[in-house]
């Protein structure tokens, strides 16, 4: 009864309008679908924090506003400061029911993703590296977060390295006659780069470094906390240099930064333990005795990132089809001679265009809460220090999941937000209609926490290990979260039921069955590949990168495709979905499947088109040596070509880091910084009850 | 001689740096190259407007620059003002080598495209439709541009409707009492809106209009000259309303704005009377019969503009290339085990992104600049008044080629300008290094001169009436410039060599084989949906709608992607292409074709895949219902949707234009409005001598 009243108040949706004609025709009760997605806590919870901000007028926007970068990093930390007063979930509810936390990022960031970044950069990402990496010591830093006493950054990326995070060149040595960490940054180039809330207001930074003993070795990558910026009033501490990255594609209310450091002194206690530690007289002391396993543990913090990202990609794309598919409904153009016009929405084109997406983003909304839910369960176990096998398998799989689904989410957002665009014609072009700031602000998910196809090649890394212990050393496949579990059968399904493709054709009426065959297959196919470069090149490096167009990046993305499927599948058929909404979401989810696997259609008749695939790669790799020439003929002066990374005299570095100083607010205080330093939030003091 | 002196001074490359190795390693020289391509005389001219424009302050941007919409609009309306100083080239220039007017496009797109826009729409746009559509009368308009005494616009789409032009409400009633035509808007939807330059510059709009005669009978869309703001104060005249559509996702600096009319009253004389004119007693008088072919001949004056889209495209994704292209070169991440870390650009992954858009964008090249010519002879033939069936099938095919052309250009350059941006990692997304801007910029030409998916039709359409004509009246298939020739022996490429999918293969080593075969075959498909369809519904209406997405959409890519391979293929073989520069030219063709058609693998399927095709279709079609419920579901509320299209009142064209409405200066004169009205450019004074 209390559900059905929360829902019978949908505050969102008018009741009469233009819409009404679609809205009648619905095969089902929208009320109640919304209620089977949320459920009625997390619905109240969700208006609560929608008419919060909307009833605030530090909120306020205007359609299509022009706000300069530096008046919207201002605005946007004050935004952060707010939410601290309003407190939308405390600590206690966080632990009581994780996925809140989710649904709270869903709402902000449905707001703006650059605020949601900001506010949880620090109390998440800094707070819980901290939490995580360290120990008991560090208590004190994650406490002081929670009411912005501290604003913490994560500075892992430098200038010129990002994905190969080994090789980054900033320094930390011990010096055990004052038992303090001297941090260093060779050169422009290790300098730390993109570094979020580290442009503004960072007070301390999480750094990544080398860490060096007294004895000249190097033990490898560790963290430090580093305080950068006097919490009173801003300004930068002794031997840093730290300033703002500049204008970005999108997401500006974040303040990205660089640091530099020169000889900058920390304690001791201020390295981030849990991974190694350094004696006060100087030794090295770590519980891993493998430096490999050190390294992946002390990344292990990042696994949730990906996770996330997919929810949050999965959200822009829900932005976007809501405003297109409401256009396309009321938008009429053309229509049967002499007859009134039609809303485009009826067009068959329009459909194909729109459709196979909105059933993608209802499959991805099962997945993104799903696979949240099994890296809590990882991350309980890691809490709880559990040293089992099974919490291990736990840890490899959720690192496959999140390094696929990211690369899923994040491109099926950003290509299905250009098609809302495109399929809202020109009025989709105006900046007060929301959907450039979508693809600008979802852009960058393909990007960080790992480059999307960079990541990919961890999934099917994942899957070829699995092959490879099943046929080496007789392994069950079998995992945790079941992704895996059907390889079980790869030859079963390679071999009598899909001896062709025109067999597996009968199979189509059951996707599910399809993108089996296509996983083994593709699995079959990259592992072949690998081993016939291994023989050509006696070089797993050189092996490794070209087997990966064909056929890993595919493998990886038809898994978690594969995946994404699978469970829509159950949760269309569970015993405790409405059945009034199991024939929409059936068709949901036939779409989603066809239209995935639709797109593979291709690589279903790879050994046909071997040939041609192989002469893509052979006349790629002997037009790269040219490349630079082709587009030198293309280019203008740099004048013209206006983007310091593509000048021509190739100094990539120097000339991105001389135009980012030469920014004119660039290492400037913030003219705002006495909001940050004085008048702090009283956190919750504008905590409401729902 | 002189032409290698040209060339030999290379401005915009410097002769050492981390480039080199890759500088080295090329197998041809770039300077031959772009002599070949060019040409000394373009060169000259392309370096000398890139000289200019660096040498003048009034053109410096700081990279990465934050500025506000209203100074971007002043700033541009003031550079163009420059232009006209400037005068780079001459009307006599202009006529003597059409070419260099889409030079000089080139070079000042390459600046920025609202800035060429806004010079283009006012000496181009406006002055090209009157010249097209009036007569001698309007000569004095035509002038007027030439020193800025007027600014121009062409007022076409309304708020409610773009691609169905027809249905356009906006009314000019003839008086004869006074012999003036009254201009009406019946409704804020039927407002002019997206007119570039009116926002805020426009003394003059071509306005398009239902015109009626004085016994109430309507005689269709004309276009009329009306004026809108006294180019004396740019204030708004009596009876307009003009406004600014605020912020767009790029191009800020034109000024896009709308207007509506209440009782404006211009002169008889202001129709554009090339295909009707009222006499002053209020008499229609036209020299066609048939309003339709009227309405086409009073369009056809838009040809050209699709035809410069593809070029505009280009540039675009020339410009993205040279960054990502020089970025993966000189950036460097990982390496085999103990060696230095390589260029990116060295991974078959990398290359397999962003080779095959190198190879598209060399097609192109030729491609744009090859059917630019076939449009200029098809204007001389307009202009020489030409009436022969010869002249007539020029124009069907040139509107083909650039509805299909436009589509080909611009997708490809939206998908390889986000390809690139993403190949660069976070560099990428910094605005800094312009590939945000690039792709902004580029994706109106998805949407204006018609929507890439409507247009489409336009060229299947075309198609579909050749075989139509060839099957009923034995007509043999041959059109002036040969982009259909190919299909006289549709049922030769259909039937003996390519019988089976497997046959096609052994010509996947001449990908201009396999493409023939492609076309003839999408188009006997086509043609066979089309008629299914048509038995089926009994309508045209319905059966040309449901006959889109399979198979006429795919119908028109293909065509003209065989049409681009073909001319690519041409230029490649042609004895007057360097020796020296065939071996790359070879490779670059090859790659596009194979790689354009592997996009297609899944439709050289379809007779196989059709179940599938189908039950995507149809899942489309029965979920469109469901539609606007689905998203409901997903929807925020309005205020944190934030997107006036769509919010959850459906009340479209009401919310979008009362958002307009709101913004601050949307009907102010803008603060710079006597850079306008005083101080005209003297044209030519700032013009030099190359």
């Amino acid at each position: 009864l209390r559900e059905n009243k929360v829902i019978s108040d949908p505050a969102w949706l008018p009741l009469h309008g233009p819409l009404d004609i679609y809205r009648k025709k619905a095969s089902f009760n929208w009320k109640d679908m919304l209620h089977f997605i949320d459920g009625a806590e997390v619905l109240a919870f969700k208006q609560h924090v929608f008419k919060t901000l909307e009833n605030d007028p530090l909120f306020a926007r205007q359609p299509g506003e022009d706000i300069p970068v530096e008046k919207m990093r201002e605005l946007t930390f004050l935004r952060v400061k707010q939410l601290f007063r309003y407190d939308f979930i405390t600590k206690e509810e966080t632990m009581a029911n994780p996925w809140k936390t989710v649904v709270l990022s869903d709402c902000l960031g449905m707001y703006d993703w650059a605020m949601s970044a900001k506010f949880f950069l620090n109390k998440g990402m800094f707070g819980a590296t901290i939490a995580n990496s360290g120990s008991g010591r560090h208590g004190t830093y994650v406490e002081s977060t929670e009411n912005m006493t501290t604003f913490g950054c994560f500075a892992l990326t430098e200038l010129s390295h990002g994905s190969n995070t080994r090789a980054m060149r900033t320094t930390a040595t011990y010096d055990p006659s004052t038992q303090e960490f001297v941090i260093n940054s060779p050169d422009f180039e290790a300098a730390k780069f993109w570094v979020g809330n580290l442009g503004k207001t960072a007070t301390h930074a999480v750094v990544f470094a080398q860490l060096y003993t007294p004895d000249h070795v190097c033990h490898g990558l560790h963290s430090f906390i580093v305080p950068v910026r006097d919490p009173k009033t801003l300004l930068t501490l002794p031997g840093v240099l730290v300033g703002d990255i500049g204008k970005k594609l999108g997401q500006n209310g974040l303040d990205n930064g660089f640091a530099l450091f020169h000889n900058v002194k920390i304690p001791r206690e201020n390295l981030l333990n849990k991974t190694g530690d350094v004696t006060p007289d100087g030794r090295y002391v770590t519980p891993f005795k493998d430096p490999n396993k050190r390294f992946g543990a002390s990344l292990g913090a990042l696994s949730g990132g990906r996770v996330s990202i997919t929810r949050m990609a999965l959200v822009n794309l829900k932005l976007a089809l809501v405003v297109a598919i409401r256009f396309s409904a009321t938008r009429r153009q053309f229509g049967p001679k002499d007859a009134e016009e039609i809303p485009v929405l009826e067009y068959q084109l329009q459909q194909w265009r729109l459709i196979p997406y909105l059933a993608t983003a209802y499959a991805l909304e099962h997945f993104s809460k799903s696979i949240f839910m099994n890296f809590v369960e990882f991350q309980i176990g890691q809490i709880m220090r559990n040293n089992s096998d099974r919490q291990a398998e736990m840890g490899r799989e959720i690192h496959a999941i999140g390094c696929s689904s990211k690369p899923l989410g994040s491109w099926t957002a950003q290509s299905g937000i250009q098609e809302c665009r495109e399929a809202c014609g020109g009025h989709g072009y105006l900046a007060m209609n929301r959907l450039g700031v979508l693809r600008d602000d979802n852009d960058p998910n393909c990007t960080y926490e790992g480059d999307n196809n960079v990541l990919l090649q961890q999934t099917s890394n994942y899957l070829l290990s699995w092959l490879h212990a099943k046929h080496h050393d007789g392994v069950r496949i079998e995992s945790p979260f079941h992704s895996v579990d059907f390889l079980e059968d790869f030859h079963k399904i390679l071999g009598s039921e899909f001896t062709s493709v025109y067999s597996l054709l009968s199979f189509i009426s059951v996707p599910l069955a399809a993108y089996k065959w296509l996983v083994c297959f593709l699995l079959e196919e990259s592992q072949k590949r690998l081993e016939q470069q291994r023989a050509l090149y006696k070089d797993d490096f050189e092996a490794s990168n070209n087997s990966q167009v064909y056929y890993c990046r595919s493998l990886a993305i038809a898994y978690i495709e594969h995946n994404c499927l699978q469970r829509f599948h159950e949760q269309t058929t569970d015993q405790d979905t409405p059945t009034s909404l199991r024939p929409v979401l059936s068709k949901l989810c036939a779409l989603y499947g066809l239209w995935s696997l639709s797109k593979h259609m291709a690589t279903l008749y790879q050994g046909v088109y071997r040939t041609l695939y192989m002469a893509i790669l052979a006349l790629c790799s002997q037009l790269k040596d040219d490349a630079v020439a082709l587009v030198d003929v293309f280019a203008p002066t740099d004048f013209i070509l206006n983007s310091p990374i593509g000048n021509a005299d190739g100094q990539l570095y120097r000339n991105l880091w001389s135009t980012v100083m030469q920014g004119s607010e660039v290492v400037n205080r913030p003219s705002w910084w006495k909001e940050f330093c004085s008048d702090k939030p009283v956190v919750g003091s504008l905590r409401s009850k729902l």
